[in-house]
């Protein structure tokens, strides 16, 4: 499944504070809105936070990696991504997806 | 978004030797499709598979915290499970969605 012309899943996970977790949730809403939605390639995305309020986690697909990696090179989101690390540490993860799962009946 | 009429999502980001990849994504598709696709208040579920080989994540919906951890008390799917942590270590997480993104043109 992979090559150039696949889509790929990013799945980066942003561990906090608990005290932190809504002004994170605002850092990335705030980058993804003006910039990242913008980008050649962006398919979409779903920003998560965890119940227990130690984690954000963006679930993004792109139309390819060099779609992905073009945009982390664009100057504009740096700075709310560079304030979002002040607060949050930072595990990445890119995807290519194995298979989809829907109810079954018994 | 919180409640018991919400729906959840799971992101369960497992990390795992290069070499064994292949093997914990047989045992996750197993366990999904044998017992968890067939448990009451599954909506979805999408396995990943890293692309640097190190992780798979289950991206999974439940209907609510109850269903999903009624499955989790099942002992069927548990065997499956339990191999997959002699391979792996798990970093469970569970959220609520906060928004999905869709591109905009700029």
């Amino acid at each position: 499944m992979s090559g150039p012309n696949c889509m790929i899943s990013l799945i980066n996970v942003f561990t906090v504070d608990p005290a932190n977790q809504h002004r994170l949730v605002e850092l990335l809403t705030h980058a993804t809105d003006e910039f990242v939605c913008r980008a050649p390639g962006f398919v979409s995305s779903t920003l998560h936070r965890s119940l227990d309020g130690r984690k954000v986690t963006m679930y993004a697909q792109w139309r390819s990696i060099e779609d992905y990696e073009s945009m982390r090179r664009d100057p504009e989101p740096l700075p709310f991504l560079e304030e979002a690390l002040t607060i949050a540490s930072f595990e990445p993860g890119m995807y290519e997806i194995v298979r989809t799962f829907t109810p079954t009946d018994g």
